[in-house]
């Protein structure tokens, strides 16, 4: 990228392109979509040249990092920036109470792990309460806090700190309330996160350095969040919404997820990559996702994928130009819904969740075979979703919206055609299951219960035993777990 | 109008009302609406002078036309500017799919051709799809642009064309798609428009140039728009809402509509003429809509008609002014409805949209014959609406706001009043006709389908044949239409 | 106060606390507070400046008075600026039609008369309609004008006056409409007025200067209006919502209310005090609240009561502070509630409207009494409402935000704590009652039917006579109050 570009245009200093002066009366995504790629660039050369100062004078022990703000970030390039850093961390602030599900710190773990391909560190996380005011005041419940930090751990986490020790009497973070009380005296946090302490003190070496493989990743392409956002197919859905379903559509499925990028080479680690809509993408990169399906990955995409090249402009060949070949279908014309549409006869067995919504690209098979149709006198005649096979891998294609249930149903179906199903999916529900090695090289199994209620499954890996308890399990034990309690299953 | 009245205030320059000093620390609605003509004034001129330089260069078959946007326009003078004009234009982007009814065509149509009473262009309207975004995108269902194109003819149009061509790879009208796709290839909206080119090349000469001539007229009074703006009645009712309620009971009808205008000489050629909320209105406007009434007019007048004067100035004279006396009744107070009432013993058989709402003004008759009563304990002495005899014709007077069911069901009593009623309102909801003759002077009655199933009716006119098709219809014979599909029945 | 501390801040000038320099990056709510302070005060000495020049020049028989708008005040301290004024007047508009139901009326009578423990005036209040557009006009039904005008007096107005006279034909009040209407002639208001006036003519002299002397107060607290405006508990619940459902609650139980301020210091002489959460406090002008307790008061509190001191910074202590003592319980810790909670085994009677919201305070009684426990597997081990003894009175604390019903509950059993439950509590809920004397030093009681239907009652006081009808009432005796009627009974 030509920065000097995205700076002057047309002979103006140009501070963002809200000023730029309009092409035909009028305002090119092309132009806003290199401007943000500029201001990303700002941010990642200031964070590199101050990495670069501090390591002429760190300790050898010492080391640089950067704590971003929890989430999949759209205004930093978190891949670029992370070259310049020792390790990644990360303050992953999520809902709790009866709010509480893990799937947030999954996703900033998943996405810290994989920016360097290595462990990272929370920086801070929730305490007793957060908030700038006093109308989000959630201490966690009895057992939370203790729940979340082993939780970070099983997402690759080598440290957890907290922010702050104790609260504030005054000013902003008033509210945004530590371990200690505005009292300054021990509490219900406090006791709790000293039995944490007191375990990590006994069985830290065990659980730090926890090392994740996994089969199945998520592709992020911060161009095409950027790219929807200036043309916004839906007030409620974005890149980011349907990246998030997917994620934790995965999550709830209990399988172990990593992200990869545009930029990664390492594509053919994974046995399934999960695309969300690839608005933008150049010749080579549909290429390479291309080449990966013919080589046996199973490759499941969004609507909108390939429409527009690098510079976000339409590719003017029939719609997925590149992916044309090994998505098996074509199209020429899309539509958004008024409503949610049923697929026609309940393909996947979603029930009330069997809704699709939002836009429907009006699929035209050469190859694909159709998985699903809109149960609707017009839109029925275009597939909804549509898998074809090519090379020895598979491109499944969701040209519409699916519901959060159908999203869950439609990534099951595919685990299964990548042989990657199994007992994680049987669990019950609020259980969660992260697995990995110790540094030692030992298969370890978290078992996380995010409910208030017990929850009792057969373990159905190598006998072992709890890293905290003793308690011993052998293959298919029965395991239970008390409300918001753990279980990590260390094999002998 | 003084225009420097306009423009400068106590000495000084003034830019725009918002900046007008206060009168007793408080804004005059009066001063805002000799604002507002002033600035219809400085567009009205400039297209005016615009128009003069043209025609000094023009050849004799050039001609001058101005498309504007659909819709009923505000901020402009159109009656003013018009006679600046060789040709009026109009660009009517409208619903499509489940909700494309016709109404927006006609309700553009009528407005088009009565503003120089002759017949108009539609410069651009809907092809595949629009939207600065792509968040709207409604491609029309098999059948809707070719209904479309017929419904501009039948209204008066003498061209249809669209905007744009092929589709933008780029820039803000990226998704305000052409009549071809991005990919520039011949697509299913393309194969419709060329079966319309075809018939046209051949039907041609009949269609083009239709003459329609009205029994009913609606009068629009820019002025009480922005009256009723400055002193809202409602957050969701004003003066549009009620001129559109009005027109769209017309069209659901099948009443062909002109509308007419303070200054218009020609009210004696309707039968029925239909008056929004006429807030501004001199006393010789008022006196001119009294002799239509008294020389045989059937005229039905809506709430606040008649409370202020020219200058916005509510009237100091017993209301509704000068209209008392051939509207039969007085009143001195009103009121806002905070829940919508029914009207005691459904009057006019509305069932569940016996229904009035926003206003409600204590109208006590002197001669006006009450047609409805409020069902409530206090407002239940007051009629909702009165009909009066007054010389040779009625003044009807709605009091409240009515449900659209319910000003569908008022105006339909007119007609019967007006012998106008006939076989045109008992057609399947979704038939629209239009009737009018073709430049020869021979009798063409428009029959359209606005739905997506097949519509039967008897034909009610003297013996004719489909202009499309040639198929030939007595007068009672049966017509079937296919989804979204027509008939042009020329008579013998 | 230090007022050169609010004006300059860090040697600059600031104009308003939004310009202050944050605090370590962000903004400190006491800064705030001092802020608001500031503006209060310089009202205040305005007023009072002006109030000086006047009475230099002022006959014997001329006052001084300032009207204020309804409600109670915030970014006014009307207490301070009460002391430079003869007389508060006060400006009551207020809903009707079927909304009217006199508690607007009561409130704003209450604070006024507060003020200076002395009678008041009504200045303005509702006429025909009110509004500075068309949008909500709502003259009052036939006898609301009346009864609202006795409503005033009831409440100790020693004038009433109406704004306007007549109405005006343009301008921003166009629609505040006067006694008359537009046309200037007499109408439905001006005859129930004149209907008021010559009843006065007659009556007046009895009516006049009606004394009140109740038993309970409310204690307003404008710092901690501001304070919890700084750091809210809720979009929709803040201070002002908590005092107007308590002052609402004590009405609707015919309980005659005063109100006291941080500065009063006449507690002793209320039976019952009841405290919205008195956010921001003084350690002094807590233990006049414990002392007061102490010494037999009963007292009424709501969360967050004690939290932060005099500079709107967090104690520093165990919670609630100087409180604890008399209050009888601590808490560290508290939450909001996503949702509202039911209180375990409805022990109010409440009903459906047994339900709690917004807060729980994580209360840990030490001598208090538990009177409700959340119904929650984590919140119910706290109680939700505790009642202390301490000396001779009692202090019942609300940790939670209560339902409006269930705060009518409370109050009603802190009533009867204090031996003030009656008979005025048996009365048909539209019914209100005010009991005075008259300046002869007779007493008097008005009962005041807010409603459109009859309502009928035994009269529990000693004999007497309607001042208006002379219809006697021996003790005992059936009432009937037409629609919007009322009866002032004048003991013998």
């Amino acid at each position: 990228m030509n920065k000097a570009w995205g700076f002057v245009y047309w002979g103006q200093l140009v501070d963002s392109w809200e000023e730029m002066p309009p092409s035909n009366g009028m305002i090119n995504p092309g132009y806003k979509l290199q401007w943000e790629r500029f201001q990303q660039q700002i941010t990642t050369d200031y964070l590199g040249w101050q990495a670069k100062i501090v390591n002429e004078y760190k300790r050898p022990d010492q080391f640089v990092e950067q704590d971003f703000p929890g989430g999949v970030l759209t205004s930093v390039n978190q891949v670029d920036v992370s070259k310049a850093l020792d390790i990644v961390a990360v303050n992953p602030y999520h809902d709790v109470q009866d709010q509480l599900d893990g799937w947030w710190i999954a996703l900033c773990g998943d996405l810290s792990r994989s920016l360097k391909r290595q462990n990272y560190l929370v920086t801070e996380t929730n305490a007793q309460t957060i908030g700038w005011d006093s109308k989000g005041q959630f201490p966690p419940y009895d057992g939370q806090l203790r729940l979340n930090a082993y939780s970070h751990v099983a997402s690759g986490a080598n440290m957890v700190a907290y922010w702050h020790w104790s609260s504030l009497h005054y000013g902003q973070e008033t509210y945004w309330k530590g371990v200690l009380s505005h009292d300054l005296e021990p509490n219900r946090v406090y006791n709790e996160m000293s039995r944490v302490g007191a375990e990590w003190k006994k069985a830290g070496p065990k659980l730090v350095n926890f090392q994740r493989k996994n089969d199945v990743a998520i592709l992020y392409s911060i161009d095409s969040y950027h790219g929807i956002r200036f043309m916004p197919v839906d007030d409620k859905v974005d890149y980011m919404t349907v990246l998030s379903q997917m994620h934790k559509a995965l999550y709830r499925l209990n399988v172990g997820t990593d992200f990869v990028f545009p930029e990664s080479a390492n594509l053919a680690d994974y046995k399934v990559i999960v695309v969300p809509p690839l608005y933008v993408a150049s010749d080579a990169l549909l290429t390479k996702l291309v080449n990966y399906v013919r080589n046996g990955g199973q490759l499941v995409m969004s609507f909108k994928s390939g429409f527009t090249n690098e510079y976000d402009t339409v590719r003017w060949s029939r719609m997925p130009g590149v992916l044309r070949e090994a998505a098996g279908f074509s199209y020429q014309e899309f539509s958004n819904l008024k409503q949610p549409l049923a697929l026609k006869g309940d393909p996947f067995h979603a029930g009330e969740a069997n809704s699709v919504s939002v836009w429907a690209e009006f699929l035209m098979p050469d190859t694909a075979k159709p998985l699903a149709y809109y149960d609707h006198p017009f839109f029925g005649k275009y597939p909804a979703i549509t898998r074809n096979s090519f090379g020895k891998g598979t491109l499944t294609y969701e040209g519409t919206c699916l519901s959060d249930q159908l999203q869950e149903k439609v990534l099951q179906d595919i685990l299964k055609v990548a042989s990657l199903a199994g007992a994680d999916q049987q669990l019950p529900k609020p259980v969660h299951v992260e697995h990995g090695t110790s540094p030692a090289g030992i298969r370890m199994h978290y078992f996380l219960n995010y409910s208030g209620e017990a929850q009792t499954f057969a373990y159905a890996y190598g006998d072992g035993a709890d890293v905290l308890t003793g308690r011993t399990y052998a293959r298919s034990a029965g395991v239970t777990l008390p409300a918001w309690d753990l279980a990590i299953i260390e094999e002998r």
